[in-house]
């Protein structure tokens, strides 16, 4: 059953379409009230410091307010307008045109395409169930490889859904010291956990070879875009000069919301709600696919928004997608986050769907699988 | 009298420094209580909207409305984190290594920056008291100058607080269709005129030629961090791009405030407030600057934030800089908004300082330049 509506001059289907295309949490895990509250209370309490100029560093009791949580000195954290543009500016502070820089295999897209855009020679190392493939990267690294950066993304990996493990994380840390490069520890997800124990950031383990990247988005909202860096203390003031001379600053207005998200308490309640709304949906998940797409391989996610499934060598994800879309299901194809390859993979994203939604959008893509199964190759 | 207090590892006096330095609005003249009312509706009455991923042409409500200001197809609109950041897509966008930009002399020191950062080639067009020297302009042009673009502040100019005449608005254009440029209206100071008749914007006279950008910064407030770019389909598509690939969105958060600031009438009112607190703090400055230092030339603001003084040749600002310093009081000195000069003139901010405050704040100012004039030079 579908609805068809008219929208700047196209024909698009509305209410029926189930996406696991985007990794963006669903309305009813988001705690609105809780934000019109503290919205009151920063205006509130501190008119001057939400509506004045700020600087690129950030709204100060925020930026002090990260500082403990990750025990660091604050003047080693700058706040941004959503975490992408904290890698943007960790990018222009530290990626020339031609430099090596090393990402897992496969990685978010949207990192993809920044680098890229800036010319670096982006080398892909292949991520393995508990994160990259640590002894691939030393291969790349002894033939000769310079990498400036290594981006990593340690929890619940987009798109993969993988952990890095401690092991891991220490010997990644060992070889950027041999190496001298950066890692760029890119952590949205960490507090999204819904099964075992946390890991120690690398961050913690190595202050001067790790710059962290992490977000609000996923545990207050996405459209509140506050997002954070921290680093050490010569890069992030490299990095507020770049910020300075691009926005001044973020917005003082969505910062003073959060820190008092953040300070009322609010925050933790938001972060159980979406956890616990999440294990939910992974577990949907899962079961839906055992049983009604036996052919997909995955890996049960510990926490975060993604699971990636790998179709039978030679399953064509792109005729695939087709006949998904034909029948209201979308997800995003798995050639989207490599250079090239993973034809046969795709990302679902749960954040966003009912536990009801999931099972009904299984069936959809399983039915989809059977049509292309059948189908007579073309040509 | 002077309190001092330990900041961030470095003596600093607070309290009763004066400062004409920063084009910012004083807390008293900004509409805190609307603020906070228009968060409470915002949240209430679009959740999703404001906490939901959106898009980088911004929050579309708030997108209409700028679009019915202007008279223009939404389409031709796009939402940023503040102006600053509409000015740097922009040059993202228009201006490579080594373009020529023209732009006024002097003019915005931020601007200068951005465009000497992305290595563009920047000529300097005298600004006269009814805006840039349109015949100089030509003379440039002749001489074989090929600009991408000129960037121009039409109204209460930062830093000299002039404002381009409705005859030269016109050559502007016609000079630039024949000499295939683009102009870059900057005009965040339109709406705060306080004397006189608004002018037609470029945008209006001709919306192929011009790209527009304004902001909320000195209606509603700065911290708020929303500004806009108005400009062809085409261009808005390719800078809504690169919006996109470096911070997804603005702050849904900030702009679903502003649209209900704006859309309950709260607005208008912030203008009247600012524009009647501007108008006494320009005549507040033109009277005492008459009064205590006769040695300075000046225009009477019609509107804005600044007034721009041209002190007797041959008097050293950097001197009166430190003089003044002394005294208790801050200013910008001329010579940072042109590549070379200006060594005799300052800018003057009225906007965040009292009539009480400025008229003590123009006795130091004189203070000082007398200390200057009757030091003996050293060496």
């Amino acid at each position: 059953m579908c609805v068809w509506a008219r929208r700047s001059r196209n024909l698009v289907r509305v209410t029926t379409t189930i996406s696991f295309a985007r990794g963006a949490p669903s309305l009813d895990i988001i705690d609105v009230e809780g934000l019109r509250a503290a919205a009151d209370t920063a205006f509130t309490s501190d008119p001057g410091g939400l509506t004045g100029y700020g600087t690129s560093i950030g709204y100060p009791p925020l930026r002090e307010w990260i500082a403990e949580r990750h025990q660091v000195d604050p003047r080693r954290v700058l706040v941004t307008n959503g975490s992408m543009q904290a890698d943007a500016f960790l990018f222009d502070a530290l990626v020339g045109r031609g430099d090596s820089v090393i990402v897992e295999r496969p990685t978010y897209d949207r990192t993809l395409l920044a680098l890229r855009n800036r010319g670096a020679d982006v080398r892909m190392v292949e991520l393995e169930t508990d994160g990259i493939d640590v002894a691939a990267l030393e291969r790349v690294l002894s033939a000769g490889a310079k990498p400036k950066l290594a981006h990593i993304i340690p929890n619940f990996q987009n798109p993969a859904g993988y952990t890095l493990s401690a092991a891991k994380r220490e010997r990644l840390i060992e070889l950027a010291r041999a190496h001298d490069f950066t890692i760029f520890e890119d952590d949205p997800y960490v507090s999204l956990r819904f099964e075992g124990s946390p890991l120690a950031t690398m961050l913690s383990m190595d202050g001067e070879t790790v710059v962290y990247a992490s977000s609000f988005s996923k545990t207050v909202c996405p459209g509140i875009r506050v997002g954070y860096l921290v680093g050490p203390e010569e890069l992030i003031a490299r990095v507020a000069k770049i910020a300075t001379s691009t926005y001044i600053s973020p917005s003082m207005v969505s910062q003073g919301i959060v820190y008092q998200f953040c300070r009322s308490g609010a925050l933790e309640h938001s972060i159980e709600t979406v956890r616990e709304a999440l294990r939910e949906r992974a577990e949907a998940l899962c079961g839906a696919l055992a049983s009604e797409l036996p052919d997909a391989r995955f890996v049960t996610p510990e926490g975060g928004y993604f699971l990636w499934i790998e179709l039978p060598r030679g399953v064509d994800v792109n005729a695939l997608f087709q006949a998904a879309a034909a029948r209201g299901v979308q997800f995003v194809k798995g050639s989207d986050f490599v250079l090239d390859g993973a034809e046969s993979s795709l990302r679902l994203a749960y954040s966003g769907v009912t536990p009801a939604e999931i099972e009904a959008g299984v069936k959809r893509l399983a039915e989809a699988y059977a049509d292309i199964s059948s189908a007579v190759p073309a040509g």
